[in-house]
């Protein structure tokens, strides 16, 4: 799952162990890019209404699209000591997985700011999966999200990382 | 996973298929309750931080929990075609699992309302989980949040439920 | 274009001329449903645009539709001396006036409250069509927001009310 | 009413049809100014009511501007794919017309970024005449707010630009 | 000061001491009511400033007023613990107080709801005098907020209260 | 108390006393601090609640600590006139004064923009304290919000300046 960067402090918290919002007023605005994905399991017949629905019967991932690309605006809202940063794109891709009747979702963002962007493609990815879930509770209240995770990112001087498989 | 409830259309769209906000005029404001959970994973060395920072050197998990009741207000505004509801009770619960390496959150919502809480408990526990990843990313950026799900409801016409295993 | 109802004060200020939010607690909570409308003219080639985008190249009214139902949403944050109210419905719905080159906008609002839904009709109205304008503005900067209007208000003590032709 | 530019793609949507937050951060941040303008027709009575009010009995358009100014920094959080921008002016004018029985606000946002304010301008706009509507309705539920639209525009690639007549 | 309930709970937390929104679901909905006070101190030319403008030059208890009345609206989403309610009343009152040099503010909430409002009275208090600081800033850094409190308190199973002396 | 800075027009209004958002496209972005401190008087009893809660009952401190942190980034959104600031790096401080039988709190704020943030501290201490209250208000109705002020202002055109005494 995961291979953690060497021994590091929880950087949130300062010598006292109080929390606080770091600061990154000597890192340089640089572009920045992260990714990251995760999916909701669900019934097949509840698949199968999100499929037939994108043509006719309602888009259930055009709206969760557009949830999520807000989320990620709100994120510094949401998230206590989060930095607020100047977005400049978000694409949010959702795909169908028929074999493993789950909706995958992965988002990009990317900045031309001081900090990275993994929260905002996080919180992107949950909101846009979270709307899944509230459009078709109606139908099956047992979908659960999973393997949510940063897969991604790109730019800063911690340098670039890819999560492993 | 997840037994649907028998065929039911997607509520959240009307004959045309359009996304509106379902009326809930009709229904009676009544005591509802609903309580999600899931889990977030991580190395060991991130559970350790977790576990010491507790006592002393920064609590990041009473952070995430003020991040969580706060995002359980914040619903209707995340979530496109959610209504706003009264919350009366929010209460989260952090729970460290050493042997399988993740913290479990879960959270029960409570409200005197005309329609179910389900989408509060569910968005408190994910952006509890993704403020414990904003506070931990610094030392594992691999942590993946999973198994986010309903785990019980009660109240309301469709009466109660509970999630299967 | 309008019929004012009898010479009557501005409800928004005390006796000495300042601003306040009114008390509407003596007023009983009742059904409320209130009805705006409005458009957005373009050129005849922006609105082919949006026609055939609905099918394949880009839903802009479904996107404009979940911005105005969150609007409505929005509504307390937006007017200062606006109540916060528990809606109960909202439906949007447009409509392409293509010998008008127009798109028309209308929006339904309903609560169980102390007062009217005007204000979310409007404000839904408003940031439907501001999303239409900005989807559509590298095509057409000259686009026109015009005749928004509440059409219809039934319920509350001052009784049911509709626009003059 | 408008002069399109030359058939333009609707830049808010990938190649596939799918709703997204454009890449802004190859643009160059850079001086934008945007202008926007629109109305709110009223009966002779309820423009005479503002008139007075605004120097004894309640300044309704005093209210308003403060709405519009708010309004103008919460844009990005109305406009599904409108990105956030470090507004770094905003200016609100209301003339009363007595001889069209109508109030016109006009609003110039300007900025240091990476895309133009013409949506700040406009949201500023229909917020400020929507609180007049607010404020008034009362006396009038059948005023009309009309003829919104981008006046001027200056910065960025794309050049200059000025509605016609 | 203050003369304290007899020896209570910190009733924001559970038995474990961890935060939480407390019940309210058990409490009635009923009419409370709720003033809170308060006051910035300045330079004498400072208060001229905005004795005189009101008139003429610019308004600053005008626009404090209005941000007043909209922070009420906005408590639950500051203050992490609070419940959100159905503000009915909001009344906002300043008062030069030319001897001592300050400007007074006393803000009366109303609800009909299941908690009290003094949140909601306190942060409006806070907020009006925060925008005097704001719009005389330029001309007098060294204004000091002070007195914040609430003054009266009706409604509610706690019954009435007011503040001593 | 103050020394105002020699007689300066209200900036925040135009030259026909109209409200604005003043331009600041001509002014440098560079690094800016601002420190403001405040403090809650209250029963001796109430302070030994907060004082042995930190270790176990319930960290009321920890949660205002996090209120605060928020607080500052929606500064733009409570003071009509402010303008939204990138704020790289937020600091909280509380301190139990026996003696006086009172919590102060300290923030301190910084950018790299084109104004000072002195609004974004002194909002950050008022709802610290607000929280404060709200946390121990069913032990103590009684607290007084006191000396709210500036401190401290590094950075900008306008150079340094200290609070006096």
């Amino acid at each position: 799952m995961s291979a953690p960067t060497p021994a590091s402090p929880l950087t949130h918290f300062d010598a006292q162990g109080q929390a606080h919002m770091v600061d990154v007023g000597g890192k340089e605005a640089t572009h920045r890019v992260a990714r990251a994905g995760g999916h909701i399991r669900m019934a097949p017949a509840t698949l199968a209404l999100i499929r037939d629905g994108h043509a006719k019967k309602g888009d259930v991932l055009g709206v969760a699209r557009i949830a999520a690309i807000q989320a990620a605006k709100r994120t510094a809202d949401l998230i206590p000591l989060c930095h607020p940063l100047p977005i400049t794109r978000v694409a949010v891709e959702f795909r169908l997985d028929e074999a493993a009747s789950r909706v995958e979702c992965s988002v990009q963002v990317e900045t031309l700011g001081r900090t990275g962007v993994e929260m905002e493609a996080l919180t992107a990815v949950q909101v846009g999966l979270l709307t899944v879930y509230d459009m078709c509770k109606a139908a099956d209240r047992g979908m659960v999200i999973g393997e949510v995770r940063v897969l991604e990112k790109r730019g800063g001087k911690s340098g670039d990382w890819t999560a492993a498989g």
